[in-house]
């Protein structure tokens, strides 16, 4: 079949030379070559993180670190906050390992605000030990004020923040010393541009604590023994997705010393505001609340009451695809990816076939 | 770094052509290619695997879909059949979240008897409802006659019984649907001969029966979730390691169309055989108990006080890998793998290799 390439928020294009990345011939996990090749990366995605919190490499979806995430630091109640599909789903999965739930929920568009989270703290003061924060929501196209929100959860003893950055890593920064983020979890298939098997993962100090109190934390996500078998072995400690591994170190790589941290972050807020140039002038409307809209994909609201599945149909024979609106939004909104290995250029041409197809 | 060559049990030795087809370009999981790719590969893999089963396609290693079964389908104790390193961490898995744990213990090196089963059962009647048995013993090089062991299991009402095929399956075959095996589980990067990162499963009906009765099965290893994904619509229920799903497709086809199942099993034989008289013939002795010798991979008593360690580091000299003994066994024994994408050929070159490194 014919490639389409890809501006949907995962998996995003994957450039051939990190295609090529994934045929490394295998190594054995416990070998020295393994130990050296984790050496190697861990410091790179430190620096990506802006962080010295140890990093674990889960062989698994993003999902397997959010159900890691809800095992490993809730001994009391955990508040989910809600504001689209994937953290709608984070309260699911936390409900589904017996945690009991608190729901902070808005809108799906409407972004969580700090003194909505203040509230709720306040609210359940003593009863909550975790709360559940999606940076960027996929389904909407938001992107939550995740720092100015973990300063309103540091007045609250011993209470940890865990975020899914799922769509945001690698496309904005994460200062996650500086903000003092305790669990912050992505898949590399989003803005790492890397094919999806792998989510990457920071934990602190003080989440490695509480992990320590929390009993049934499971087996194959339990965070202690990740840190633990990183530390002492530089391994993980069953199996991993080595060939991922080898492919991520290999991204690392260009991000640092090809492209630069600082440059990227610039690439992604210029391709975000040509994205959003271009759905206005055109007479459609963002569809999250202004002020949040995501730098790593536009949700669009169809407000030409296009369709949406005749224009993909259209890209498709271009060799493009973008996406539909989520679930029960699949013709009311469509969603551009425009993160990780996409650029400007490729963005150019997709919004061309895009105003040659419904006209602009 | 040069590649050496793996006769290690796990991962396998991979060749050059399925190591290509890792570099798949990416597509959306949730598009109409994957779910072509999908609904091509299950009856590719439940033709390997003897079965009309639903597959589950697990992006985690072994251990997740370890963990999965112990979580789907315990709702009173479970009788953990403990022979060796993995058998005795899947009790530990099974503790680890949360479950009872009736131990059946025998000696590393021993097998685990139908009537040991028998028994276990028996003195527990109505308290256990599920068996764990790993089929073969990675650490000891055993293995367990399963079919056997599960037509006693069927004896006892409601007992259900899952089995660890890790370094089993595609090694010997596996008649799942004759046998009436509940559950199987493997990672690909054994037999299959695929990089690590993606763990295959088969479910009965009955499994499935009784999954709908346990609750707090969580969410990544939901195996309701998996199955209703596959039916409904060719996906999986997280993102899924696409580059790995793609490669299995290629080695399906490799296995039904070029070399033939039954070829394959004879071939597995033949080079079990060559490995043991070749042992035998050096003054070795098997380690594991006779007439359970694993057809995968051989575990060979050091009764010659060789040097294991400076043995593989001659052997890594001239491009090959073998495995020491398993932690505590580490010189005690060492282990060859025979399975998968390894052959006649390099295994002759390995013990050649051996021959002139040790003395004959």
């Amino acid at each position: 079949m014919a490639h389409k390439k890809l501006f949907i928020p995962g998996p995003t294009e994957v450039l051939p030379d990190i295609l090529e990345a994934m045929s490394m011939p295998m190594i054995g996990h416990r070998s020295k070559d393994y130990a050296a090749l984790q050496a190697e990366l861990i410091p790179k995605v430190q620096k990506c993180l802006y962080t010295k919190n140890q990093i674990i490499l889960s062989t698994s979806s993003s999902t397997g670190l959010m159900e890691g995430a809800v095992r490993n630091f809730a001994n009391k109640k955990v508040l989910a906050c809600m504001c689209g599909a994937f953290s709608d789903r984070w309260a699911k999965i936390a409900k589904a390992n017996g945690k009991e739930v608190i729901e902070l929920k808005v809108d799906w568009g409407k972004a969580i605000k700090p003194e909505m989270v203040d509230k709720a703290l306040s609210e359940n003061k003593g009863e909550i030990d975790l709360v559940l924060l999606v940076m960027n929501e996929t389904s909407t196209g938001l992107m939550n004020p995740v720092k100015e929100i973990k300063q309103v959860v540091d007045k609250y003893e011993d209470v940890i923040m865990a975020v899914d950055a799922v769509s945001a890593m690698m496309a904005v920064p994460i200062y996650t010393d500086e903000w003092g983020l305790d669990f912050v979890l992505a898949g590399v298939q989003k803005a790492w541009s890397l094919p999806p098997g792998l989510a990457v993962g920071t934990i602190s100090e003080k989440a490695l604590e509480r992990a320590k109190t929390v009993e049934n934390r499971g087996y194959y996500f339990d965070f202690l023994e990740f840190v633990k078998r990183s530390v002492e072995k530089n391994q993980t400690p069953c199996t991993p997705v080595i060939s991922l591994i080898g492919a991520l170190n290999v991204v690392c790589d260009r991000i640092l010393n090809e492209e630069g941290l600082d440059n990227r972050w610039a690439r992604h807020e210029r391709q975000a505001k040509m994205v959003r140039d271009w759905a206005l002038s055109r007479g459609f409307e963002m569809f999250p609340e202004e002020g949040y809209w995501s730098v790593s994909l536009s949700c669009i609201k169809n407000t030409r009451g296009i369709s949406v599945a005749d224009l993909n149909t259209e890209l498709g024979k271009r060799g493009k695809m973008i996406s539909n609106g989520y679930g029960k939004m699949k013709e009311e909104t469509f969603r551009i990816a425009h993160m990780g290995d996409i650029y400007e250029k490729d963005l150019e041409e997709l919004l061309a076939d895009i105003d040659d197809i419904i006209g602009t």
